[in-house]
C-alpha cells in the first residue's frame, strides 16, 4: 500500500463528464489499496472567465483581491470532484489550500510555499478517506490572507503536499501521456520516455518543454519526490521523473530528448567601450528591472578597435521594456547601437548521456549544418546543448537533431486531443 | 460618523455594471464620513449554476461538499465588489465568512450562527478601510469546515455582523425600495412605509411578505440592530425597521399593511373520536417529521356525535408527506377521512394599532364579506389578523382590506424591474 498524490489539470476537469472520469480513476486507485490525496486545478476556462470579470470591474485590480477571486475556481472544481468521488460510495473530504496548511509568502499572484502543515489532510487519509485539496492556493503566513502560487501553482501544491506527507509518488495528470523525446506535433516518430532523472527534466523544462513546470520539478528534486507524468485519457504508466543524475550508471546514461522554445527574443548592444564594468552595467540595469536574461555572447567588434558587442536572449514579453531601458543608457555610455530580434528560436538537446559522449557537440553542430540551419549562438551545460537559431528554422532543426541522435521509436507518436496546451 | 453595514443581494450584483454601481454607493457612504462594512450575496444566477453542475456530477452530493461549492459564489462577488471599490481609490479588504469570524453550528446547508468574532473586519475598519464580507457562509465551530446559512443567509450575516460590531444601522439593499402597505403588483396605490417596529416586520414576514427573511429580523430584534430596507436602484431612504412594539406610544400606533401568502395548503382530518389525546397524535406525528403547521381549527362535527374535525394549514411542499403519514394513521385511529386542499391563500392585516382598535376584527371580516370572499379559517395575534380563504380570491381580498383600512397613498406605487423576487 502506497500513498499516492494525484494532480489533475484544468483540461482534465473541463466538464461534469470529465470530472466523473477523473473520479473513476481516483476511486480505482483507492480500491487498489492505496491512500490517495488529489490536487485539482480550476475547471477548463474558469480562471479566464474570472479574469475577464475582474477586468470589467477594475482594469488594475488589487493583487490581494485578485487572489481571493481566482481561488474560487479551485474551490469549485475541488468540491465537484469530491462529490463525484462520493457518488461511487467512497468517503471523501475536500480542503482549501488554507485548510490543507499550504503556508506561503505574502506575494499575491506569485507566492512561494514556505511550508505545508497538512494535519487535516493526514487525518482524513488516516480515517480511510480520499482527500481532495484545492491547488494553486495558500495562505499568507503573516496576514492569513489568501494567496495564489502563480503559473504551475497546482503542480507545485501537489509536489509540496507529497513531500510534506512523505508520499510514494506524485502523479501529474494532463492530456499528454508522458514526456517525449521531442514535441510529437513536430517530430512524428517521437518516443515516450519511461524514465528521466530530475536534472534532465529540469533542463528540458528550462529549454521549452511545457509538460512540467520548472518550479515543481525543482521542488520535487529538493525533497526527492518521484513525479510521474500521466494522461487522464489513458492507462499508460507515463513517464517517471526521479533520481539524481550522479546515481545513473554511466552505461545507462542516454540522450533524452530535444526541446524547442519560441518564447525568447535577442538584443544586441553594439560598440561597447571595452573597459571593465561596461558589460556589468547592462546586466545590472536588467536585473534591477527583474528581467531574466539567458544565453549571452560577447565578442570583439571587428569594426572598431577597443569596442565589443554583447548579444543576449530574454523572454520576448520583457523585450520592449529592456529596449526602453537600454536605449536610454546608450547615449550616456557611448554605445554605437542597440538592436533586437524577436524572430529567434532555441533548440536544445538534453540527456545524462552527454557526460560520457564527448562528440555530442560536434554531432549536434553538424546535424544543424547538414540541415542548412545557421547557429547564431550556442550555450551548453553538463547535460544540455542549446543553439539559438532563426525561429522559422526551429522545426527543421528539431527533426534534424532528433534523427541524428536516433531518438525516435518504431511507431508514430500518439497525440491526444488538446496535446500541448 | 456612524458604522453602517450594507448588504447587497444577488440581483444588485448580477453584472460588472451593477457591481460598479454598488461600489459607487459604498464609496459615497464612505466619503460621507461613515465607516462601512459590506456583505455580498452571490452574483445573479451563480448559485443556480453551481447547483446545476453539482447535480450533473452527483444527484445526492454530500452536504459538506455542497457548502464548499456554493460558498465560491460569494467569494467571487465579494472580491469583485472589493476591486470595484478600489477602482475609486478607496482602500478596501474582502473577507470570507471564516475570515470574518462567522462561527456556526455544524448543520451543512442550514447552519445557525453561534457567534461572530469580527476581529479582522474591525481592524480593517479601524485602519480606515472599507471591509467586504462574503455573506451566507461561516465556519463550523468544531471541525473548522465551511458551512452555509440557508435561505436568507446573507441578510443574517449582515445583521449578525452589525450586532457584533455594534453598528448604527444595517441596510438591506435589493430591487425594492422599502416595505409597502401591500404588494404593489396587487394593490396599485400601495404606500411605502417609513418605519415599522420589529414585531410588525416579524408578523409581515411570517405572513408572506418576502422583503426580509424572518430569521434576519428575529436576529435584529434580539440584538436590537436597526435595519433599513433600501433599493440599490434609487436614493430613497427606504423603510426603517427598529424599536419594540411596547415602546410605540398608543397615539402613534397604526395599521401597517396587508400581506398575502400562497405557499400553504390545508389538511382536514374528519371524524376524530372526541377523547383526550386524539388531536395530540396528529400534531406529534407531524412534529416528528419536522413539518411545521400553522393555523389550526377544531370543531364538533355535526354529522356524528362525540366526533370532531380538525383542519390545519402547512407549507404546500410538506403536504404530500403529511398526507402519507396521516392516511397511514387513519385506519388505526378510526378517523372517518383525511382530505386536503392546495388551493388556499392567507391574507393578513398587521399593525401595532390593532392593540388599541377593538373593532379591527369586525371591520376585517366585513371587508371580506362585502368583497364576496368566504373566510374558511381565522387566526389572530396581538397585532395581526389572518384569514384563510380560496387562493383565487386572494388578490381581491387584499385590495378590499387595503381599501377598508385606508392604507393607500395618493400616488401610485413605484415598481422597479424585478420587484418582488
Amino acid at each position: 500500500m502506497a500513498l499516492i498524490v494525484q494532480k489533475y489539470g484544468g483540461s482534465s476537469l473541463e466538464s461534469a463528464e470529465r470530472i466523473r472520469a477523473v473520479a473513476e480513476r481516483i476511486v480505482a486507485t483507492k480500491k487498489a489499496g492505496h491512500d490517495v490525496v488529489v490536487v485539482c486545478s480550476a475547471m477548463g476556462d474558469t480562471t479566464d472567465e474570472l479574469l475577464d470579470l475582474a477586468a470589467e470591474v477594475n482594469p488594475t485590480p488589487p493583487a490581494r483581491e485578485m487572489d481571493m477571486l481566482l481561488t474560487a475556481g479551485e474551490r469549485i472544481s475541488n468540491s465537484l470532484v469530491a462529490m463525484a468521488v462520493a457518488s461511487f460510495g467512497v468517503d471523501v473530504r475536500s480542503f482549501t489550500g488554507s485548510q490543507a496548511g499550504v503556508i506561503t509568502t505574502e506575494r499575491y499572484g506569485n507566492a512561494r510555499i514556505i511550508e505545508v502543515t497538512p494535519g487535516r489532510v493526514q487525518e482524513a487519509v488516516d480515517e480511510g478517506k480520499v482527500a481532495i485539496v484545492a491547488g494553486f492556493q495558500g495562505v499568507n503566513r503573516d496576514t492569513r490572507d489568501i494567496t495564489t502560487l502563480g503559473r504551475g501553482g497546482s503542480d507545485t501544491t501537489a509536489v509540496a503536499l507529497a513531500a510534506a506527507m512523505n508520499a510514494d509518488e506524485c502523479e501529474i495528470y494532463s492530456d499528454v501521456d508522458g514526456v517525449y523525446t521531442a514535441d510529437p506535433r513536430i517530430v512524428s516518430d517521437a518516443r515516450k520516455l519511461d524514465k528521466l532523472c530530475f536534472e534532465e527534466m529540469l533542463e528540458l523544462a528550462a529549454s521549452g518543454s511545457k509538460i512540467l513546470v520548472l518550479r515543481s520539478v525543482e521542488y520535487a528534486r529538493a525533497f526527492n519526490v518521484p513525479m510521474r507524468v500521466r494522461s487522464s485519457y489513458s492507462n499508460d504508466t507515463g513517464t517517471l521523473v526521479a533520481g539524481a543524475l550522479e546515481d545513473i550508471p554511466m552505461e545507462e546514461a542516454v540522450l533524452s530528448g530535444v526541446a524547442t522554445d519560441k518564447s525568447e527574443a535577442k538584443i544586441t548592444v553594439l560598440g561597447i567601450p571595452d573597459t571593465p564594468g561596461e558589460a556589468a552595467k547592462i546586466f545590472r540595469t536588467l536585473a534591477d528591472a527583474e528581467i531574466n536574461i539567458d544565453t549571452v555572447l560577447q565578442n570583439i567588434s571587428t569594426r572598431e578597435e577597443k569596442k565589443t558587442d554583447i548579444t543576449f536572449t530574454l523572454p520576448v514579453a520583457d523585450r520592449p521594456r529592456a529596449m526602453t531601458l537600454l536605449t536610454k543608457l546608450q547615449q550616456d555610455e557611448g554605445w554605437t547601437d542597440v538592436t533586437h530580434n524577436d524572430e529567434i528560436g532555441k533548440v536544445s538537446l538534453v540527456g545524462a548521456g552527454m557526460k560520457s559522449h564527448p562528440g555530442v557537440t560536434a554531432d549536434f553542430a553538424e546535424a544543424l549544418r547538414d540541415a542548412g540551419v545557421n547557429i547564431e549562438m550556442i550555450n551548453t551545460s553538463e547535460i544540455r546543448i542549446t543553439a539559438v537559431i532563426r525561429e522559422s528554422e526551429l522545426d527543421n532543426a528539431c527533426r534534424a537533431i532528433h534523427d541524428r541522435f536516433d531518438l525516435g521509436g518504431d511507431e508514430p507518436a500518439v497525440v491526444y486531443a488538446g496535446t500541448g496546451r
